[in-house]
């Protein structure tokens, strides 16, 4: 047993936070607290990066009619996706995948430009810029279910479109568009599981010994 | 505040595991119990990902051969980069980028193969895949801070080369070694910040509202 370890009832409260955070689709429109929206970023802002570089910025969205357009974006999205996905397109269809329009504050997360000048863990895995944003949002997300706030990271977007309609930079990219908010209730099961879209593997079928093998 | 919120003992936890999760590279050799090691992949297994379509495969490396020439590639992309870092070379090169060797636990996280059949959530952004595994090892990151262990994530390896290593199929790709293992201490901050490498900005500078604003 380590002497770093936390106690017990703070070991609880990190699996507890990891084991009840749901992806978030079903949002109340209450507005988040601001105190609680700097907490949550602040913990985002402290993720891992590779090289240090802390490649994430994010846009708060609290102009409607910006908001409307984001939402534009993810159903035209939606609808090519559904086509893309052939036989399961109804099933797909049927799904509620994002609350863009419902959920007290809307984010946008991105990767800066100019990301080429980090070398640092980067020569072979340019990737891991995108890695570090992804950590820093999981960051966020545990810190939310711990609020008592819900996330939904909806990715059903065109990034190129989503890049003009804020004004990116070249070399910028958005990456998520993160709806956090309060919530009626937290879903018992991921969503999609509960919808019968796809079921948790056993953890034994995810972890090998030395090298690949196929379970 | 909301109904769904954590005990503030609980919040307080949460965010102790964030603000006090650190990428170690400095590792003493005692031995990761299994059950604790059990707990941190089924966390991990926990995180949340695209289409819920859990791409992530880990690596346990128990063969010691294995985790030499797991370092040996590491050794040589750290020269590689060193080169490529130009001006920084030797500042790089004083660094201590990684603890291989030293700590008590090896995975490789990885992606699986076949991943194209996936498209919820991945047509416009297929990167969405290692987004998952990221959010993966952050779950595993820091409920490992919270049983006192400490992680580092080493990203200087050429993928193709350890792919081939641990004999992984066509399509699939290493992503990130992990070491997982007791340490001394744990840095009072990232090790590149009290190594002058890079600071953690000032979170003002990294949030937007309504679109992209140079800071």
């Amino acid at each position: 047993m380590s002497e770093h370890r936390f106690s017990d009832e703070e070991i609880t409260a990190i699996y507890r936070a990891i084991y009840e955070r749901r992806d978030m689709r079903h949002f109340l429109t209450d507005p988040v607290d601001p105190q609680v929206m700097q907490r949550l970023l602040a913990a985002a802002h402290h993720g891992p990066s590779v090289g240090f570089m802390q490649p994430w910025r994010f846009i708060r969205i609290t102009d409607s009619q910006l908001r409307q357009d984001i939402h534009a974006l993810v159903e035209q999205e939606r609808q090519q996706t559904a086509d893309a996905l052939n036989e399961r397109r109804e099933e797909f269809m049927r799904l509620k995948v994002e609350g863009v329009m419902d959920c007290g504050e809307l984010l946008v997360a991105t990767l800066m430009p100019q990301r080429e000048q980090y070398i640092f863990g980067r020569r072979t895995l340019p990737e891991m810029d995108l890695a570090s944003v992804a950590c820093a949002i999981q960051n966020l997300w545990l810190a939310a279910r711990a609020e008592g706030l819900g996330v939904g990271w909806v990715s059903l977007f065109n990034p190129e479109a989503l890049r003009q309609l804020l004004r990116m930079p070249e070399g910028s990219q958005p990456i998520a568009i993160l709806c956090v908010g309060h919530v009626e209730k937290f879903y018992d099961e991921p969503m999609l599981q509960k919808e019968n879209w796809a079921e948790r593997g056993e953890l034994n079928d995810y972890v090998m010994e030395n090298g690949w093998q196929e379970k």
